[in-house]
């Protein structure tokens, strides 16, 4: 037994070692192969639209593989259908609108840049033979390196960089080619032919089978991340105020992912602004029509990101180790939590108004009681006494005071970002509250549509009246509100806070 | 008298309308393209490179062409000289990095998928005449979606996203087109000799004619970075507390700039990543050699944005309606203007040293006095009582004291930060303060080096000793610190704020 322990502890020999190498690398593999498809799977199932625009590329690089297998295209186009691959390949891009972009970009440059080439083709002839290709490297430098200049202007940057590319391409190729083919023309021709094939092929793909919006994509974006201002806020008043109330087991740990949610906020002014460029491009679809006032995206995505910054300060005084004492917290709880549960109440409301396309209307009533709340904190704050703490322990707790009132007068803003929007866009009038002579704001605030109170929705204070719709049902939405039992109890426990 | 003023008055005869139209178009258009010069003047002011790169570009295109002017070259490569083209199109970028990231990725891609469809087109030829275009169809339906779909994964979109377009491109190109296309390797390797010409002219140019380095810009815009942060942080103090002062002429309003330009760090993060992602390929260049530690670049840059969250939120309360009563903001006066001022130099201090590539040390020392004046300042807010004035009053300046106490927090990851990119990038050693036992923190913080004291500089505290570099002064660099007689100044006055 002895000698079988000793011979086990012994190095292995050789060929034993090298098995055991080839078994390790093959389990290395093997769990990197299983992580690999598990990545495959997420991605996949994040996004399902990604395996779709997958298929639907390799459809349309399927469909003008034809000009090469079918007799009589390639009789007529010949190999020069390999532009109209090139162009599926650089112009079939994730969204519609990048694809008309970049499709539109091509076309255009193309035939702007092929004109040119052949005129500078032409002129280069008149300087014999020496003095062709010295007229022509000449002409091919001052083009190529004023179009790559233009490429540093912002505004070509951002919609026609693509063409410019082409442009430059396209010219070089033409009147450097043209020194020695002959026949330019009617190879230009043919390849401009293929290259529309392909643009085409490309956009009737991506518009037909499935396709994606950049114009839906960023509506979808900016009422998104309203919900996820209003998920921080409701979960930080509850988070904030815990330890003051005892029972501490309201909040589940699972909850908490409410502190994560926001932060791609912060880093999303790019993906905003590329989608903005693109959905220009896009003809009506949906509930947009062609020259939807995208522009207003983007100004409400920059307020939405300007809140951020505070919701950012916010958290950062959640867990820190200065925490004011219960007492002083206490006092300052109930207006507080008024706030964040009142401003988390506006955005989510701003949130399904730009989802629904309506215009705002309840979103108003709860800013107005964020605003009457902020009015009781500073009232709150104007006749509390340091009698029973000193000035530094009260500091962070005044702090998220201070910069709740901030978040509130961020989200007045993003209000009339909004409200701008709603007018520009002709959103749809929708539930029209009734308010109440107590709080006049919510009047200058609400300027549109008749009302028809038909429930009142009596809270403690009794100055929320819920309205019927006064105009059609949206459409193209299951979740519409008005049919939606879940958005009246929403409206109901406004003052149950 | 009355007559003429009438017919000057009555609507003008059309020969006269439409020379006026002309008139207005001919300066309407003169404005234009006035405006045009001028942005293309500041456009080329701003960035000279922007100049030079173009020219570059066209450089490279008049390069190229050669393979269609000089006979020999044309016998030898024919049209696929046209590659050599679409390759300095698509591959030269204006970074170093970038283009020979898309250069090495265009030429593997190209190889690999060049050999593949030649394998993939003699597996189609199995299965005879009418198989075949069906066998090739299915193949690069299939290739292309999964290729497509790698797109999507985050780490190869970053660094090989082109190297897929041009893999998919090629692939299909070659799989196709070999369906009628005689000698199919030839072609293949035409086209590969002429794409490996193309990348390399692009490459040469790039980096031996005033090469723009992806990494130097990187290196750049993180130390901009904390010049901005320091900028605004020395301007906030004295703008802040100004109404305080009797001297309100100490601001002048060109010095209200520093409101501004930290703004574009909040937006920041995709061109750091995109840059660290070019500098990954670049050769070793001046004082970064391959390989350097960019990741830890983008580290700091992601410190600091969060710092600027904090600054941004600071700014928000230079004009605030809300303004605390004289009397406390005289009281915290002292150690705020303390810490903004320390804070800032601390900030200059790590900026310097990124930029000098030194490690960082009296940025240790400016960061322990903002340290202890936070101290002072949580002192004098335990001490302070609310006699003279009401809560609510003094809520604004107490959220700027406590949000400057966390902007001390953020600096002091960030000189961590530095500190470990120092160390992974094995920076020099430079001045190495000596600090008085009265600060403890200080000592902890500076944990290198041999301390060669020569001035005293006695502040008001007596603490800070300056002392020479002990280690030979960095090279390429005319503004290093010990020989500038300013940077000596701007240690002497540390106790002076």
């Amino acid at each position: 037994m002895d000698i079988e322990a000793v011979a086990q502890e012994r190095q292995p020999t050789p060929p034993a070692q090298g098995l055991r190498w080839v078994r390790t690398c093959l389990e290395k593999s093997k769990d990197k192969a299983v992580d690999l498809g598990r990545s495959i799977k997420k991605l996949g199932q994040d996004d399902p639209r990604r395996v779709i625009h997958s298929l639907k590329v390799g459809l349309a690089f399927t469909l003008v593989s034809l000009l090469y297998y079918v007799r009589p295209f390639y009789d007529s186009f010949g190999i020069s259908g390999i532009w109209a691959l090139m162009t599926v390949n650089f112009v079939f891009e994730f969204t519609v609108g990048a694809t008309i972009s970049k499709g539109l970009n091509r076309g255009f440059a193309t035939f702007s840049a092929g004109a040119l080439g052949v005129g500078a083709q032409h002129l280069a002839c008149l300087f014999g033979e020496v003095g062709e290709p010295v007229v022509l490297g000449f002409l091919v430098f001052l083009l190529v390196g004023a179009a790559t200049f233009t490429r540093f202007f912002p505004r070509i940057k951002a919609r026609y960089d693509y063409g410019v590319l082409i442009f430059i391409l396209t010219f070089s190729m033409v009147s450097v080619s043209g020194y020695r083919v002959e026949k330019l023309l009617e190879l230009a021709q043919e390849r401009l032919s293929t290259i529309v094939i392909g643009g085409a092929t490309c956009i009737i793909v991506s518009i037909f089978l499935c396709p994606v919006w950049a114009g839906e994509d960023l509506h979808k974006l900016i009422f998104m991340h309203l919900e996820k201002l209003a998920v921080f806020l409701e979960g930080f008043g509850s988070e904030y105020f815990q330890s003051v109330n005892e029972d501490k087991a309201v909040i589940s740990t699972g909850e908490k992912t409410f502190r994560l949610g926001y932060k791609s906020i912060l880093t999303s002014n790019n993906m905003e602004e590329s989608l903005a460029n693109f959905a220009r491009w896009e003809p009506g679809h949906g509930r947009f029509r062609f020259g939807h006032p995208w522009k207003q995206y983007l100004k409400i995505g920059a307020l939405t990101r300007q809140c951020t910054y505070q919701i950012e300060a916010l958290n950062g005084y959640l867990n820190s180790d200065l925490q004011a004492p219960p007492a002083f917290k206490k006092r300052i709880q109930e207006p507080c939590m008024k706030i964040t549960l009142e401003s988390s109440k506006a955005l989510r409301m701003l949130g399904s108004d730009i989802k629904l396309m309506t215009e705002p209307s309840l979103a108003s009533l709860h800013l107005c009681n964020s605003k009457v709340a902020v009015d009781n904190l500073k009232i709150l704050l104007k006749t509390t006494s340091l009698e029973d703490a000193e000035l530094l322990s009260i500091v962070p707790a005044a702090t998220v005071a201070s910069v709740l009132i901030q978040v509130v007068k961020h989200i007045e803003e993003i209000y009339e970002a909004v409200d701008e929007l709603s007018r520009l866009a002709n959103f749809k009038s929708a539930v029209k509250p009734k308010v109440s002579p107590e709080k006049p704001q919510a009047q200058s605030l609400l300027h549109r549509g008749v009302v028809k109170p038909i429930i009142d929705v009596g809270g403690d204070n009794g100055d929320v009246i819920v309205t019927v719709l006064d105009d059609k049902i949206p459409e193209n939405e299951n979740d519409s509100r008005a049919h939606n039992p879940n958005q009246h109890v929403e409206i109901v426990d406004i003052d149950r806070g």
